[in-house]
């Protein structure tokens, strides 16, 4: 594991609200991360899909750490505005999302991540995009 | 209390994600609705404050319930959009959000919302602010 | 005429664009600004409504100066990002577009501006609301 | 010509404000178009760069025509709501829009899009991209 990737992964033990999502982050790479939620019933809206809300945090932490990953080592990121398309109702086992930076800039960052299921150890085709997340950008704290 | 409000806090309860974020339904009124967040530890990112994804689910929640006041009784809005701006550090002991209707549509419903601190009792004025929730469209399931 | 009112109003005057569009400066207070666009053939889209992008060109140059309302005198603004909701059709003489903003902050202010058309006069009422736009973010350059 | 791009070049004619800003349809594909702006002194702000306007039109139009693309014979599409990240200072001869569909549903299309400027016939490479739109939601028409 490299530095980078320790500073991570040390900082995405400490957001509290991932472990209450249950969620892991599965992939660090320059300028990149995965995190993966699992579909559990304590994290539905009414109709028993995935809150948007839930599958947002994910994001939103997905795209900061991807900011972080090509951040100065004395920096971290606040996230400024996200905004998120929510493609289709989020069904599967397992959600994944991936965000990645379109552009690093000297104090905004601008991130996009996709989220989609898995299931049977598959990505799914067809409608099971869950969401499209863009503009989350990162300012550098001083 | 009104069936419209009954139909809307029934719904709110079988939003297991607000249970599991302690978030509690406190006003509806035609056009709009107040749901506050209580600041607890595992909802935090990893500098001790909320996680942007917890104040942005409740937004969400609140601009789609905001807009199910106003839909046909056989009607339920689904979130196809958010776009949140967060303007300060969400630092407080209990959050409240009130989102309200800009515009009902046929199709799509617009909903702002706003989400402030209160401490000891009071609102925070100041830069409090907590983010400031835009273009949550909810759009009538058949 | 204030120094800061000269300022906005000279800076208008160099954006050539609002020229084009023959939209006029016609408010400016600390912290908001309107302006004001005809309806004119040469703006409109495939079915005779104003073009959602001239709309959209206007509201960020409003939210734009609203910002600079506020900004340092050798701060100029710059927009790092906006959000816009089509509420109506875009049907009416003359559009006024008023930006307030929402928060001043060292790096970035957020603005939020609202569209409505005027006919004989007089604020339409109904369906008219041409726009909302938020989250223009200015970012003061060096 | 097939009777789908009869369609689009049809309709782009149409629509006056891209005569206005003397935008081009270079390109239309299934699922995708790419529209192409001059850097002309008409179209700029008070720095002398591409008014953020000018392009958010021109995205928003390539969003549309991107939709219109796979929308059914009597359908029209129109815009909901626009999401523009603004990468860096829009500098070049040239700006080629390029859209696609990001989902094509029955009430609603999502689309992406990038614009980035063209120098001496080659793309820019490094801190060109103007802008970077999301979220252009169509609508069909009935």
């Amino acid at each position: 594991m490299t530095t980078d990737e320790e500073r991570i992964r040390r900082s995405f033990t400490m957001q509290a609200f991932m472990s209450t999502l249950r969620a892991e982050l599965t992939s660090v790479v320059q300028g990149g991360v995965e995190i993966r939620l699992p579909f559990l019933p304590d994290l539905t809206q009414q109709n028993g899909y995935l809150h948007a809300g839930a599958i947002t945090a994910v994001l939103d932490s997905a795209c900061g750490y991807a900011a972080l990953t090509l951040a100065a080592d004395d920096k971290e990121v606040l996230t400024v505005e996200l905004k998120m398309n929510l493609l289709a109702p989020a069904a599967g086992e397992v959600f994944a999302v991936r965000a990645q930076v379109k552009r690093a800039g000297r104090t905004l960052t601008v991130c996009t991540a996709d989220a989609f299921a898995i299931s049977d150890g598959k990505r799914d085709s067809g409608c099971n995009h869950a969401g499209n997340h863009h503009g989350c950008a990162g300012k550098p704290a001083k």
